[in-house]
């Protein structure tokens, strides 16, 4: 029985863009990831997606409007909900999915992630 | 569009060991919750259930051991595992699990808590 100690599991990797698994819960996966830059316009039609971010500020554009959310801040984003995440200064969140969705979501991309590394 | 501020969500109440939803994933449910004493032992026969603890030290007793979760440390309990948890001071915890999934589990308790509170 380990438990997860979010600060630790940070430092272990330093690379943007790429969620690491580090837990699940039923059919779901807890990650997490690095966000600095900008990330590129997607949804994920089949699922909505949850942002907690755990240190710094992260954006999230939408169509109609941009939310900033900052440490201890979270929100869901809507099943087929397009939005653009990004990050003026590196940003550590915490992402709840269900297990084997692709970071991009609809969209292809150089930034498309690996959705099965555990940390 | 509306986030959630952590903080300004747990300064809406006091009481102890009455989860409050604060948002959803899909058919799961964030909840927050505060912890101080002594829960009663249960168990989830159908779910797993996350613990991120957001500010203080709880304890989860199992049967073999007893962990501690302090501030930036989470755990997932496995569906079907007996605990308890504890807090000597109290703890702000964040849980989610799917929705309908009441506190206490199979257990009854004076402690069983309403499972459709939104805050």
């Amino acid at each position: 029985m380990d438990k997860v100690n979010l600060s630790e599991k940070f430092s272990l990797f330093s690379e943007h863009w790429t969620p690491k698994i580090i837990s699940e819960l039923n059919d779901y996966q807890i990650k997490i990831v690095k966000l600095k830059g900008d990330f590129v316009w997607h949804d994920h039609g089949d699922t909505d997606e949850f942002f907690l971010v755990i240190e710094g500020t992260m954006f999230i554009e939408f169509e109609s409007e941009t939310m900033e959310l900052s440490q201890g801040e979270m929100y869901v984003v809507p099943k087929g909900t397009k939005h653009r995440p990004y990050a003026h200064e590196e940003c550590k969140v915490m992402l709840i999915e269900p297990s084997g969705v692709v970071n991009t979501g609809e969209a292809e991309s150089e930034l498309t992630a690996s959705n099965d590394v555990w940390i």
